[in-house]
């Protein structure tokens, strides 16, 4: 298909449309406008299918139409006032952002696959992407967070590229994805290790095989033997570079740092919602400053530890210590974030964090709890719960066996 | 004077008693009677003598007492309440600590000396100890902030040691004095590159050198050659190792790292109240989490690379990025520092940060303030203001060039 000088466009989808999925689709949109020769300039949203009401309150809500106070289908909603009512509200969209109730029809012939889905949904929807996209595609993963039990560790990215047999990087960032959306500055970290280019070569080698490996265990494969899956991407498509991945996500309000190091920037995503809960758990006590940014410090280094003992190939600690998806996610989540301010409501209520999920969040898990609970759970399976003070401090505090009072004292440095 | 099995302990004098000396002199007092056979039991401490009465809200005020609001002097009164009643209301303070307005005589046969005085009282001090304390003292300045001037860059450690002809290390990190005071949990990071303790080796080899250097520009001598005024400690006494230095500082509530990069450690405590400024700013604009996040992040890499600029030969990414003089001490003055507060103040109520200071600071000057104008006079001085932009921006926002609005775009990575 394609023609000399008229190489073929990359068609981008964006894989949900939550709060941070919608915000995504706006800037993505706004940057497939901006580089025509390299993009197809309509962006798909896949859109989970349901019935909403545009509340009265919506700059859109008009008590005269006869659609006011009817449901209506969210997808047809957003295509028509440019809005996402329910999940982004007072936020146009540029009307180049075509949502799509149908996952497969939405991600049809898309060389690239932006996943912006809830953690639980992921699998469900690769299953059923499962062989309706371009063996060619590949994927960012924007969903934080890795799976953590007792046999090891799965990156978000890991489960997408190895369900649909694609490659995947990560993006992750201090992203209060309603600040982005107001357009006000933000950074980012993305992953991305494109495999080359050549499509005579079906087998790519290189760095994107790190991020490849499917359950990690200390005692695990070489990773550069999961590679083999990938598919190269045909040479009539502009090259999916590092400047390429940039320019797709890249925003005067959204400054975007390139890395390759998925499992870091993937890893950063989850584990500092642990350092937050120990940030909030201190700040409960009334500690003050001095404490709060000591175990941010102490949790930074811990999540450094982390993934060089169990990511060692591919993870850099910069990637924790310099990056927005590091240093900057620990700072925002530990300024104001849920797990923190349920954290420190709990000390300051003499409850525990459950107590507080039961009665603030109406039953909701917090991410940080949870995570809490599969990192430790891994570390136990390893032995090396004590190598890791912080992290074992914050699920010992849930569990009720040490009290937050005893935090400086667990993570004393020994000499 | 050394007998066998019973060596010569080290004295310890702290050198200044405001708020953050009084700090100081409490928990070095603490620990030296933790550790008898290293320190002698009593710590002396300067005060600049003044003439004080006792506050009406303090619990040492006595009503019915001849010297009720009668002034006395502030070292007879911290010997004699064993509270620093002015700079340090309500802790008590060990009773090994004392108070001596003589400074000679407080610094007298000390081998170890701990500064911790407001930074233009430095070079003053040390003309009034000089040849007045034993030629093998080492010294600790727990002053923050460095001189800059077009001139070349000054570590308070260097003036004090090259002043004194003595070994100065430094002491800095994430630490609000009153909350230590009060046995808050903090970190602190210590810099100190003991010399050989051989006292037949009178020009002693190794690192500490490193930052023993004047004044120094890029163009500067190589640091080795300005070590040899150094002086060997006797060995009759401890050696003054790390984990002698640490046993100094180091409290349950008050964590010490010891690292080797006095340049580092200098420089992150003055670099951050620039960085305050930026926080401040974009939270004045309103611009949320992320923003504030993000250009924390940038500054810290930008405190990096200055070091690794100016400093080649001894600063390390990790003292910025892993360290409490690092990382955690950026995240407090950002968190409320007076430097962030007044510059959000100043963009909240659209008047300039000095109008902030005339105004609410009755015409003191921030340290920020002082800090970006003498970095961007050496920056501007080596042609090197575009490599460091937010630092750049900064300064150009406090001269009303360019408007904190444009924080994004001047710090935007070119790719």
């Amino acid at each position: 298909m394609a023609t000399l000088g008229a190489p073929q466009k990359h068609k981008v989808t964006i894989v949900g449309s939550g709060n941070w999925g919608t915000t995504m689709a706006k800037l993505v949109a706004e940057n497939v406008k901006e580089n025509p020769s390299l993009f197809e300039q309509t962006v798909q949203m896949w859109v989970f299918e349901e019935e909403v009401t545009i509340p009265k309150e919506s700059r859109h809500y008009d008590a005269g139409s006869e659609l006011a106070n009817k449901p209506q289908k969210l997808s047809q909603l957003i295509n028509t006032v440019h809005e996402n009512v329910k999940y982004l509200p007072n936020i146009t969209l540029p009307p180049n952002v075509v949502a799509n109730p149908d996952l497969p029809d939405s991600c049809k012939n898309s060389t690239i696959l932006i996943f912006v889905l809830p953690h639980q949904f992921i699998p469900r929807v690769c299953d059923q992407l499962k062989g309706k996209i371009v063996p060619f595609a590949r994927a960012i993963c924007c969903t934080k967070g890795v799976d953590v039990s007792e046999k090891g560790i799965r990156l978000m990215s890991e489960a997408i590229g190895m369900h649909l047999n694609i490659y995947c990087g990560a993006l992750s960032g201090a992203n209060i994805a309603s600040e982005i959306a107001q357009e006000k500055y933000s950074e980012t970290t993305v992953a991305y290790d494109p495999p080359p280019m050549d499509s005579r070569n079906p087998t790519p080698k290189g760095s994107p095989t790190s991020s490849q490996v499917d359950l990690i265990s200390p005692s695990r494969a070489v990773p550069s033997a999961r590679s083999a899956h990938l598919k190269a991407l045909p040479s009539e498509y502009p090259p999916l570079s590092h400047e390429n991945v940039r320019k797709l996500f890249h925003r005067p309000y959204f400054h975007v740092r390139l890395v390759s190091d998925v499992a870091g920037v993937s890893l950063g995503g989850a584990l500092k919602n642990i350092i937050a809960l120990a940030a909030g758990f201190v700040d409960g006590l009334g500690w003050g400053d001095n404490a709060k940014a000591a175990v941010m410090r102490v949790g930074i280094l811990e999540m450094v530890k982390f993934g060089k003992a169990f990511f060692a190939e591919s993870v850099h600690t910069s990637t924790f210590t310099e990056e927005s998806c590091g240093v900057a996610d620990v700072v925002t989540s530990c300024m104001g974030g849920r797990n923190f301010r349920c954290a420190k409501m709990a000390i300051e209520r003499g409850e525990s964090v459950f107590d507080i999920e039961q009665k603030v969040l109406n039953g909701q898990k917090l991410q940080g709890t949870s995570t809490a609970y599969e990192v430790n759970e891994f570390l136990k399976s390893q032995g090396m719960e004590n190598d890791f003070p912080l992290f074992t401090a914050v699920y010992n505090i849930l569990e009720g066996k040490v009290k937050p009072e005893e935090i400086p004292e667990l993570i004393e440095p020994k000499q």
